[in-house]
């Protein structure tokens, strides 16, 4: 995350992974990280899944309109029709406007 | 997460766990949950790290008063000094208000 979040858009992305196909779960992760860096508006993302197959990604966004373009981008829906099959028994998602963010690190 | 999130508060906690203390922080993580989840407007929490220490909690509100409460709760305040010194090298915090939310599972 950057400096101060205020204002963007937050997609939380909260997922069960199934057990099956790392390596194709793996290359269209990386596939869809580079995309999405691509696309207007993209303020980032963080993401972190334990071994129980749990996950969250957030991605961060400019406005409503870059969140919204990037749910719309064909090669984002056709690899959420794969997710669906192949990927994940259950997700859900929230898209919410950061009000305030803060940030701490060690010195 | 429920079925649907939208007007919730999500708190977003993004951060870096040191390699030190695992008991100490599991301990802490699991009453700092069972005491977040008797304030009023908690709406549940959703929590992943991977192996690298790397982790995503998000924590539910009904609304911006119990986010701030639960912020300034004494025990939370006090977790919070210990977790600067101890468990994180790093985090960030994003406040934000979720206007829409969805979710999917596998039939």
């Amino acid at each position: 995350m950057a400096m101060d979040r205020t204002g963007q858009i937050a997609v939380i992305f909260v997922s069960q992974r199934t057990v099956g196909d790392a390596d194709g779960y793996a290359r269209a992760a990386e596939a869809m990280d580079a995309l999405a860096a691509r696309q207007p508006g993209f303020c980032g993302t963080d993401s972190a899944r334990g071994a129980d197959g749990f996950g969250i990604t957030v991605s961060w966004w400019a406005d409503e309109a870059s969140a919204l373009a990037w749910r719309a981008h064909p090669e984002h829906a056709a690899i959420r029709e794969w997710g669906r099959a192949e990927w994940y028994s259950r997700y859900e998602v929230a898209v919410a406007k950061v009000g305030r963010s803060y940030e701490w690190e060690q010195r």
